[in-house]
């Protein structure tokens, strides 16, 4: 067996690399929500000053990409690679944003779970000696995703109760080898799970099952469990794949209880801002973990988290053609203790 | 700087991985052009016996993966993980083919530069010790890709000169920390370089200058020669796009000469098979690597390769929104030689 493989899924990083700095924008939406103090830019521009939403998007990025080097006090040829991705048709947002910027880049597309598996492969750069200074980094945008992948906004399309909101942000943080900040100890790489739901507005009971395989392999990999971690967070299953993902485990016997939450969760007031099922997309999970979870470990309120970045790896064509929708999660544990 | 980096893009990968195995699928004309022989399995029918050409291409993912798996003496059970990607929105192909395959999988996202990147990943999951068997792959379908970029076909759109013409086919190998094959020694990743170059069907003009960056920036790093090669194989840039490369170097004062080639040039007879300048998709690179590349450094024809996998990281969304065209280039020193 590989020398840092635990079990088949998960890794054990040697020198497990350090989240040295980390930084967020987002849009109106985000910033009235609960979360809203955290990030470190918004804008009540759902244009961002572009002319499209698409643009917008990259702009997001752009911005989260000069203010994590601002306030890791790097600059752009510090960087030795960032990986990216974002849910945009040949995700653009992410390779526009890194356009002449002279920077090596790693796309990745693993849909809502995306700032997970940057994040995974970040870590797999630098604890493995290939790279110093990475930036994992995505982003969503609300109004160029219901375009995309669902109706033009003039439209007026009605939303199912079991829809999720599209989050407009982005998130970035960098990893090095050492320095000061939360650690990446450990991840656990998902595998791609279709239970056979085809309703894209009910997404987070798509995703439900590959989270509650991850977390499963995870704990039993490493020999850990739920009470190893402060908090457990999936990202982004809203509330209804939240309620399914806490109902398995209670029925295995190993209740993930209050540690348990999801980022579609915590960063809308689902009944004041009118979300349904609560948040999604890329820069969910990205702004949650650059914003809130990352600024919460280093505060000290908690010590070790399992990031769980959730996707419905679904496109309109896979759905227009009959299919159901697979889901996949990948989930690293962030950890402030030194062993 | 990071143990095996080597300049800021390059990696000279501790115990390079070995290729232990490879496999390749193909359509009708790839079977009909001068490689035709070197692919495992071919057919006739556009649509491999699915209802739609990306049901097709997810077929042939799944073709490719049981083919390697069969040709390499493992199963399912043996993988630790799949990077793919395709040029699918939301990369279906990739995604749908390790549904429930209980594979741990990570997808990725290069346009046509997907194989080498992925290949890219895999090095540094199998060389980290992260993992110990691991497969790249990625796929693309001719008629898929053209109703997806393009025009529905019905419409007999007319083709420019300078357009490429998609592989259908999917190619997929397997790296492992040992074992007999050609290894991976060095690898250079490539940033995102765009000069402006508008016309989407002019892509290998867009993809030429990324392609042009990564190979200086892996002689620079690794101070090599290109004459440290037997083949510098570009993929897939066409005859337009190579010829710009091939000039640049010989403008540099270091030309290339006779053992520059590219995937696409490679693949089909460009005049008997009326292709205007070439092959492209992610799916060309792939199967003239687990074709015809591969098999040729097995035979000692090549003792060491540079295989550049070159994308251009457009959307339709983006050229309507009046953008220019970013390329990438991620290279790979693949040799037979022992150091």
């Amino acid at each position: 067996m590989a020398k840092y493989n635990q079990g088949r899924q998960s890794i054990l990083f040697p020198n497990a690399p350090t989240i040295t700095a980390w930084a967020s924008v987002a849009g109106k939406k985000e910033s009235e929500g609960p979360l809203g103090a955290y990030f470190d830019r918004t804008s009540q521009d759902t244009y961002w000053g572009e002319k499209s939403w698409e643009k917008a998007e990259c702009h997001m990025q752009k911005t989260a990409l000069s203010l994590l080097l601002h306030k890791a006090g790097k600059s752009m040829e510090d960087l030795d690679l960032v990986c990216s991705g974002d849910l945009l048709n040949q995700c653009i947002s992410s390779s526009f944003a890194l356009r002449n910027l002279n920077i090596p880049a790693l796309g990745l597309y693993g849909a809502c779970s995306t700032m997970a598996e940057s994040l995974l492969v970040a870590s797999m750069a630098v604890s493995g000696g290939f790279a110093d200074h990475v930036v994992a980094m995505t982003s969503s945008h609300f109004a160029a995703s219901e375009r995309q992948y669902r109706f033009p906004l003039g439209y007026g399309g009605q939303r199912s109760p079991t829809a999720q909101w599209t989050v407009t942000g982005a998130g970035g943080l960098l990893l090095c080898p050492s320095g000061t900040g939360p650690r990446v100890e450990a991840a656990t790489m998902g595998t791609i799970v279709d239970l056979g739901i085809t309703d894209p507005g009910n997404m987070g009971a798509a995703m439900a099952p590959a989270a509650v395989s991850t977390i499963q392999a995870h704990l039993e990999d490493l020999g850990r469990s739920p009470e190893d971690y402060d908090l457990i967070v999936t990202g982004d299953l809203g509330k209804l794949g939240m309620d399914i993902v806490a109902d398995r485990f209670a029925r295995m016997g190993a209740p993930l209880g209050q540690r348990y939450c999801d980022c579609g969760v915590l960063i809308f007031d689902r009944e004041a801002q009118d979300v349904h099922a609560g948040g999604s997309g890329c820069g969910c999970s990205a702004v949650v973990l650059c914003g809130y979870l990352l600024e919460h470990l280093r505060q000290g309120h908690y010590k070790r988290i399992l990031f769980c970045g959730t996707g419905a790896l679904l496109s309109p064509t896979s759905t227009q053609q009959g299919e159901s929708i697979p889901g996949v999660c990948h989930a690293l544990s962030i950890t402030t203790e030194r062993r």
